[in-house]
């Protein structure tokens, strides 16, 4: 069988290609399909014939924790020229198999790491033991003992290109379903362009599909490096305010009144009572600020009953939120997020090269730009570029999806930026707990931040005094009796404060430059959407 | 009027003495009553009879934001007798005040660290300055220029002993209603034994009244500390598992099926349908595995329906979560989680000296007692040490509260440990997912780890084989139906695995020693409590 393509090594199949590979993976699930069966009877005759080598391959008894040995296990990263001559002992997934009566070439895998074993009839190698390891499911988990070689020309198809391992015994340690619902090489296949509609093309894997199977979508190499930059997010993002002395704080997810208004708010049935999820941390961290713990961040779920079912909404994501005093001005706050987004986007360029390396191989982007500082724009000269291209929008009316777009794409040309904040929106288009310019009665002390032209981060000054606040909500027509609890939270003195929520998966989708949330985030809950 | 013990100078208090504190608070709360009023008349009538001190006390408009200076702020931690003839600006609260006609002094207090300001009627002092600062309200936040002098005796009613502040102007920025529902000094009272009922006694608050006024109560020295704690804890957690290679997932809160039985369970209305909260990440942490992830964790809220009004149950409480591979024995997975602990503790006990301290001197406990290597106890060798002790109870009995109490003090005595970890449990006491010892079908591959004597964690190796699962499960009597698609993640290879979830407040609970999961839960949540 020809081997699929690897991340390695992709290309663009043209469609003749597809249907040939297509027709060939119906062959191998077919062929799969009568492993485990083949395999069984195989070890049956194989006993009768006396078989040389009996002892050396097999399928384990379930690993119970009965033994605990000495043995040394390599990883298949660590599997390089220095090692050729040695025996390693290698636990790894079935990637492919290929066979002839004679040998087996086997790719053997480890997160994104991938090996060629191979194996032929020879004085301690049976017909069988070939042909059992020939018939291996795909992604099946093997515990393998090997001799390391150099391989004679380099192996394009694998990660560790110039070594191969010369398998001597080989074990099934927990086995695969015959028939996978995708193919790993189909799912991390190259996308061509943005606009493609990749996801129902030939050889491609439907979206659906994906998260209907994301234990198995989750194990291509772009997966996981995809999620092993959203740990880095997260870190970079602690590690920066930790160091500026803020304080992790945890906010309750179960609240009592639907704190920002009442609408897109999921209700929970609470014992004889009901309950609703917390939007956000806003009230709680507003109310660590008026406890005295100064600066704070919060990392945690968050839930919106909105029934948008588009590129960039969840129904729960992760919010990473930061709130902090300051002395005279917000510009306090934004200059401490402007330096916190500075240290992740260089801690993810210079600590993850590989992993956006692989990402941007399925998934092609430009490379995430960004100034230090970053550059700072007022709305009114966002709205005065956008009007400049042509758009026409009143100085109080708030950016829409694609005016957001093409200002990014104006900021970029002008600045060569993917990354900028636009401060000082129009007082009308802010929640009502937003501090008002102090002397533009229109505008607000409020920001927003941009990645590759769409939002990620909305923050501001909050009103810290209990009869601005109340003056404000009365504006809004916001019913005072269900934010009582929040108003009385100022009026045992409050300092000034501002901060910000980011949503990680959006900050981690523009970073990577990728076109849908669902790749962000593990197992993504849309409206129509809570499983797996 | 008096001042009321500090935090560094608490002292039992005789309830004569709490009588006469009680007086003198209420005094204190009348006269803070007039203070706004007489502040208005006074600047009033200041202004009249040419007050010499105009322009150098009065209240700030709100801080929004109009100006950026180039002033530079001092930390109050920072006033030592280095400071000694400089000038500093300080913004602070208001801790207590204490005035005659001529001279007033005034207790500034930042987060834990406090310093004694005074005025006194002089050539720039006026006596209505004198008297606008004599009665400023509790809590009330003010910006403060002084001169920083050697104090002439140790100001033992302050943290910074040595030095005070010679007040020359003093602004109000933001105030606080002149009646507190609770004082300080009352939350931050030492109590004198884990058996008393400080709670309702005179000159303690009630719990209740603490919890409805956290944003007052968080205030206090003690719960400064204590939440720096918990940030500590997660930091810890964190830091030990990544170095470990381990990576942060995050998990989805809203799910489709009440995974572990269905008991216990919060229902979400989710659009026309209903979802539930997730009562552990329990799945998705294996599923991570099952995709490759190797190791994993996560920090997150855990929902819990149980209608437990106890000292250690949360209807949501945040979850420390660990979960790995491993190659033969499920105690290579209790060999990172026992070093894991014990660099937590060490860290707690080596970075947070003076929060420890702060924290035991109002809640005294006995320091936090550790093994290194921990203390593995088998669960038959801690039911014999029961035994031993007069408990009667079976071989396949679960522990009790009592008994697990008991067993603290036990080992406590023979090895000097306040941790220890519980292993090979009886197989009928642990979920079905737990894997059977591979010799004795009466235990299992399972443990929980316990600090002064109350279990914080419980973990085991976990089934990763579909047929073995259905097998606990059907003997569990659990419709397989609900737990299909956790069954079938097991179905496409999947590594042996074990893990482990923690409570995060019960950790810093047990390890301070506090009686109470609500002092370490900053806004808690029990059947009874979804407020503030």
């Amino acid at each position: 069988m020809a081997e699929a393509p690897t991340a390695q090594q992709q290309e663009v199949l043209s469609k003749k290609a597809q249907k040939k590979q297509l027709k060939e993976q119906e062959k191998a699930k077919r062929k799969a399909a009568a492993a485990v069966a083949a395999a069984e009877n195989e070890q049956k005759a194989t006993e009768e014939e006396g078989d040389i080598s009996v002892g050396r391959y097999g399928v384990l008894p379930i690993v119970q924790s009965s033994e605990k040995t000495d043995r040394v296990w390599t990883r298949i990263g660590d599997l390089t020229e220095d090692l050729v001559g040695s025996r390693v002992l290698v636990r790894a997934r079935v990637h492919t198999t290929r066979a002839t009566a004679k040998q087996c070439f086997i790719l053997l895998r480890q997160q994104h790491f991938t090996v060629q074993g191979l194996l032929y009839v020879s004085d301690v190698v049976s017909k069988p033991m070939v042909k059992f390891v020939g018939n291996l499911n795909r992604e099946a988990i093997v515990d393998v003992e090997a001799l390391v070689k150099a391989s004679p020309e380099k192996v394009t198809s694998s990660t560790q290109e110039n070594v191969e391992l010369h398998i001597e015994t080989l074990f099934v340690v927990s086995d695969s379903l015959p028939k996978l619902p995708l193919q790993l090489d189909d799912a991390t296949r190259q996308r061509k362009g943005r606009d493609q509609q990749e996801d129902s093309a030939i050889g491609f894997v439907n979206q659906d599909v994906r998260l209907d199977n994301r234990i198995i979508d989750l194990r291509t190499v772009t997966n996981q490096a995809i999620f092993r930059l959203q740990a880095g997010v997260c870190r970079l993002f602690r590690e920066y305010l930790t160091s500026e002395g803020f304080v992790e704080i945890h906010t309750p997810k179960i609240i009592s009144a639907a704190s920002e208004g009442g609408a897109n708010v999921f209700e929970v049935s609470y014992f004889k009572g009901s309950a609703y999820l917390a939007q956000s941390p806003q009230l709680y961290k507003q109310m660590a600020l008026a406890a005295d713990f100064e600066k704070v961040f919060t990392v945690g779920a968050v839930f919106r009953a909105e029934d948008s079912n588009t590129h960039r909404h969840l129904t729960e994501f992760v919010g990473l939120d930061a709130e902090m005093t300051f002395k005279e001005h917000y510009h306090e706050v934004l200059d401490v997020l402007d330096k916190m987004f500075v240290y992740i986007f260089k801690g993810l360029r210079d600590q993850y090269v590989t992993e956006i390396a692989t990402v941007h191989r399925q998934f092609p982007a430009e490379p995430f730009k960004f100034l230090e500082p970053s550059l700072r724009l007022t709305y009114s000269e966002g709205v005065e570029m956008l009007r400049e291209a042509g758009v026409e929008m009143g100085d109080e009316e708030d950016l829409s999806t694609p005016s957001e777009k093409l200002l990014g794409r104006l900021v970029k040309e002008k600045y060569d930026t993917d990354f900028y904040m636009l401060d000082k929106y129009p007082l009308a288009v802010r929640p009502f707990y937003t501090m008002p310019d102090p002397r533009d009665p229109k505008l607000s002390n409020s920001y927003d931040f941009f990645m590759r032209g769409e939002e990620m981060l909305s923050g501001a000054q909050r009103i810290h005094d209990a009869d601005l606040l109340t003056e404000r909500a009365k504006h809004h027509k916001i019913d005072l009796e269900k934010i009582k609890s929040y108003i009385d939270s100022f009026r045992f003195g409050c300092p000034p404060h501002g901060g910000g929520g980011i949503g990680l998966e959006r900050v981690l989708m523009f970073y990577l430059g990728l076109d849908n949330i669902r790749k962000t985030s593990m197992f993504p809950r849309d409206p129509k959407r809570i499983t797996p």
